[in-house]
């Protein structure tokens, strides 16, 4: 089909619906050359403000998988997989998938880096020694199958066409379109090969849903993308108030998610955690219903599975396994540098966006794709929402290797804590669940 | 000022007003490639859905200003312009120009090309055998001092961030916005030095504005921002509902216009440009009412002066002045095919957008900035608005230098013709007013 790229634009602008053809075309000519990314971004910005319905949203969804591969398991392996909508300190995945596996699922990952106030699971696991995260995939799919998880980056011939799009998006100030988010995020785990999906939506000040209104958009279209791909997906509205649990670094929560592999509690990361695998093991069939699921879960915990499968996917991809026994072989830090409550009272809200931003001056995270990492900086955060603090008291520390840049974000994250003279009490972690019929 | 680009984009895209420093730093940022294509189009898509107040349009119109040169004239020289927004067979800049000049005004205008349905004053004029249009700014300067008007394109050094920033709306659908509209008309009228401006608002579904509501907010716009450069504006609304004039084409129009010039009548052409020299006398102080302007206008008719200043301006722009009285030295057309009625009736709606569409087959206009002109085709439509047609009947003539092509154009303009059973009225050519207090 023969387009005119700005009789597309213009038809967005006033609001038309695009047909198929016209979309394809459109997203066709901007991979290879022919439309230029001016008119890729004032498309984006004109989706941005117009949206697009259900069968646009598929279309766009067909055209970021058909610009690549699309991996297909042997057999009816019961594959599924988890994405985050990315908060701070969240290492769900790094527990979530030896779990899942354990419990009689495939789970073939692909996971990104970490950028501005959220971190990503790539980097996390490159802390360990050795851990590769670079696989064709075909290398992917083999080490799903046999070892029934794999953690892996994206790789370029896996939905390029998103991969393009979203680096645009994000300079051009088009980031937050349900439409767009939908076909970035269903296509990935589509091609991926998940049968199955669930969704940790993070709602809340911190996090990218400001409200349950705006989730419920995305999550509703989430689930209807899925199902016109015959693709299982519950959403797990979860509360981002605070970052989760006590850990947020690299290494740090690597040895955080090891801890409770091992079976040492963490009860915010858990109840999620929990809740996001029950619905993995509903929609795959493995449980007829949550007690079931939680049964077989408290199961692989106990029987030290869950850790196996962990150990299994650090050497299936080269990392050192000694790791899970000796925490001094990942990186460390020099320096320790408390963080004091400013006043007494009861923790608040906590700014996991602005702790998120502090510690991208230690660099635990990044600002820019290219910045380079301090794997074993961050920092342990081990006072609640709801906790009595008084003033003066350690309620955190900061992990650095330079211990000026450790105070100034040791008195970052003090601002970040809101102490409140009055009792407060905290908010339930989990704020509904919707999944597809 | 040092600025995040996405940051701006984010803040117009959700409703913010742009600072003028920041506004200022983006619009140089872009003129020295620092800010992408992708992200200036991004930009100006979020002005579509967002706008920008009084205070935004009048910092764009300056920055656009101060990205180039700015005439100032000597003494206290009557300064005067017109724009138009565009139409088919509008060739009232021919006749406007030789009018306000032969009354005492001096007319700076910078004029366009012709690019789809709407032809250009520039255009017309090169169909004058010599005549020369790219000037630089001393040039034109020194011509309209001299002979009180001067016609010339767009040099790069006049407001060259609006001839880039034009140039990427026109490829990104955002041209539809009435502050950039405001913003790249001002600057130019601003900048070539006009002390007063009269704008021809062409409203209808032919024009560029649909109705008279989203051309009271552009007019309205207009006026703000030529106050806040001092400069006065009025704003005529004329009603675009067929072509103007008898002749469509380049040579044509200019003929139509000597024409007109040496006293033979052309009533809905003359009706507009007496409105728009008389707001010009007015706004200059040349005239107290706009029976005082009537007056100047037909002494100056009647006496040959204003046909005098066009011949001036034909040989102060190395033109053949003989064409005045031998239209023979203008390119011509083999062939004449005539446009017959298809039906008895009364000529009600007369698609002009479709006529300028249609010509551009037998290259009277352009599809593409690149396309190459033939001077000596076009049409006579000599059927208006009301009049009463048999079936058969010749309602026009086409003239071109390709048969086959002719006949084509013929039939897509009979098609361009409403024939009702009923009598039709005609419409007012003029709605409204309006002028700075």
């Amino acid at each position: 089909m023969k387009i005119n790229p700005v009789e597309i634009i213009l038809a967005k602008r006033n609001g038309a619906k695009i047909g198929k053809e016209a979309l394809s075309a459109f997203i066709r000519g901007y991979l290879d050359g022919a439309i230029p990314d001016y008119q890729m971004s004032a498309l984006l910005m004109a989706i941005y403000f117009q949206g697009m319905d259900k069968d646009e949203i598929q279309a766009l969804t067909l055209c970021y998988i058909d610009s690549g591969q699309r991996i297909v398991f042997t057999g009816d392996l019961p594959t599924a997989d988890k994405h985050s909508t990315g908060g701070v300190g969240d290492k769900i995945s790094l527990m979530l998938a030896p779990i899942a596996a354990a419990c009689g699922l495939y789970v073939p990952m692909i996971s990104g880096r970490g950028l501005g106030h959220t971190g990503g699971t790539l980097d996390k696991l490159e802390s360990i020694p050795g851990f590769q995260t670079r696989y064709d995939t075909a290398g992917f799919q083999q080490m799903v199958e046999r070892q029934g998880l794999a953690m892996v980056g994206q790789s370029a011939t896996l939905v390029p066409a998103d991969k393009m799009i979203y680096a645009l998006r994000d300079v051009t100030a088009t980031v937050e379109s349900s439409g767009l988010i939908t076909a970035s995020i269903m296509s990935k785990k589509i091609a991926e090969g998940a049968r199955s999906l669930v969704i940790d939506l993070k709602v809340g000040s911190g996090a990218f849903m400001p409200d349950l209104a705006h989730a419920d958009v995305l999550a509703e279209s989430l689930i209807d993308t899925g199902a016109g791909f015959g693709q299982k997906v519950s959403v797990v509205f979860s509360n981002m108030n605070s970052p989760l649990g006590q850990y947020v670094g690299n290494a740090l929560e690597v040895i955080e998610a090891i801890e409770y592999l091992k079976g040492n509690p963490l009860p915010d990361t858990e109840e999620i955690t929990n809740a996001l695998v029950t619905q993995m093991l509903l929609n795959a069939g493995l449980a007829t219903d949550p007690t079931q699921a939680q049964t077989k879960i408290d199961q692989v915990m106990q029987s030290g599975k869950a850790l196996q499968k962990f150990e299994e996917m650090v050497i299936g991809q080269g990392g050192d396994p000694r790791v899970i026994e000796n925490y001094a072989l990942f990186d460390g830090a020099r320096y320790e540098v408390p963080v004091k409550a400013e006043r007494d009272g009861f923790v608040g809200h906590i700014d996991a966006r602005q702790i998120g931003y502090a510690l991208i001056r230690i660099h635990a995270g990044r600002m820019k794709v290219s910045d380079v990492l301090d794997y074993g900086s961050g920092a342990h955060l081990m006072t609640k929402i709801g906790n009595r603090v008084k003033a003066g008291e350690t309620i955190g520390t900061v992990f650095a290797n330079d211990e000026s840049k450790a105070i100034e974000v040791s008195q970052l994250i003090r601002a970040a804590y809101h102490i409140s003279p009055e009792p407060v009490s905290d908010q339930p972690l989990i704020l509904k669940i919707r999944t597809s019929q």
